[in-house]
């Protein structure tokens, strides 16, 4: 391993006041663009394997800078979640010969008319997971199969995920208050352009417990919330957008 | 795997005001020798697997009582961090045929004349570990190989332990102004008596950082303070017991 990385901050817009889920959705559109754009950069040298998107709102998810503001970090190794992810959805496309998120999504899109799905979009799905660690944490999935954040070209998708993304964070803004949260974009990595596998993602997470003894000491966390109620929640309230 | 398990909270004494580091040691002797016992008796349930032992002090630590306490979770299958720390320690001593904590507590006590030890008693070591996930994590490993907690009867290492414990929270409550902290008591499954690869250990983690996006993601942690900073910082405060 090199010890080697990079780190980096996007603003996410000229307002200080302004957090995300309030810019107009072109704007979320640019920010969803400069992540492509800053991950197809580092790319190019050849030392990263994996670049880290992800998001802290709120001193209590762990944001020290208030101006809107996403982060980037690229490290040389396959970071130790990403890896464990990718392997179990591996392990799952050995044994079906299909990807498990496409099985998520379509098993979660019939089952029970929708009980975990929060909203979808022409190209998107938002949905309670089956098995969430924090009471309404929300996952953004492209129905398409695709692995890799990087490798979206059509500024129309990304306009649609601005959309999604924008509305769900309302929906959660609405419903919890304005929590702090975090998110992070879940892809491939680098080297991977087109893994049969697996389907990047976000997974966005208020922060409304906190991780403390048991969850360090075990790895596993206690979620008071079930994923149909915080869907149903969210799904009843009036978007916004 | 069955859907059994037990949550107990242990409270530390009568005095709502008085913490765990403030007590008399023969207090903090009887708090450690609880539990020990409830181990004991949770073992009877063929059911359970795994005791957690853990406490979360303060707020920020993610505590919701306020009365000085500790807890204790019984779960049915053997948690994935201890677990996963356990497939280590047995990789290991297959390679080398010696416990990797014997190993670590001898090389930490010769190494550069104890760089990372904090403190020692006569059963016990606390040190910060070479790779620490947080500043000022320390450990409390005793020097006698034994891997699990619950084979201790000699009430005089009860003592012991109660004072290197109580002696650590006192530093890094003069260190870092009383901060919050979650401590987990690593011991091995219930049903292993006597594994030749491991050591029941205290780790004890003070909350000065917030786990966030990046951490959530990628199971790596950021810790600016080098264990040698650390364990020297809190060598050099006068010991108040």
């Amino acid at each position: 391993m090199n010890g080697i990385g990079a780190h980096e901050v996007v603003v996410e817009g000229s307002d200080p006041d302004r957090q995300l889920a309030e810019q107009p959705i072109e704007q979320i559109q640019q920010v969803l663009i400069a992540f492509r754009e800053r991950m197809l950069d580092l790319k190019k040298d050849r030392r990263l394997r994996y670049v880290l998107v992800f998001k802290n709102q709120g001193a209590g998810a762990g944001a020290t800078l208030e101006h809107p503001h996403s982060q980037i970090i690229a490290t040389p190794i396959i970071p130790r979640m990403v890896q464990e992810e990718l392997d179990g959805a591996r392990r799952y496309y050995e044994l079906k010969e299909r990807c498990v998120f496409t099985d998520i999504l379509d098993q979660e899109m019939s089952e029970g008319k929708g009980r975990r799905i929060v909203s979808t979009t022409e190209r998107f799905v938002a949905l309670a997971p089956y098995a969430p660690r924090f009471p309404f944490e929300t996952w953004i999935l492209p129905r398409e199969h695709r692995s890799s954040y990087h490798t979206i070209t059509d500024p129309e998708e990304f306009l649609d995920l601005a959309r999604i993304l924008k509305d769900t964070l309302q929906r959660l803004n609405v419903a919890l208050d304005t929590p702090p949260f975090n998110f992070v974009l879940h892809t491939a990595p680098l080297a991977d352009d087109d893994l049969p596998y697996y389907h990047w993602h976000f997974e966005i997470m208020p922060k409304l417990t906190r991780v403390a003894g048991f969850e360090i000491g075990s790895g596993f966390y206690i979620n008071p919330t079930p994923p149909e109620d915080a869907a149903q929640y969210l799904r009843e309230i009036v978007a916004l957008a």
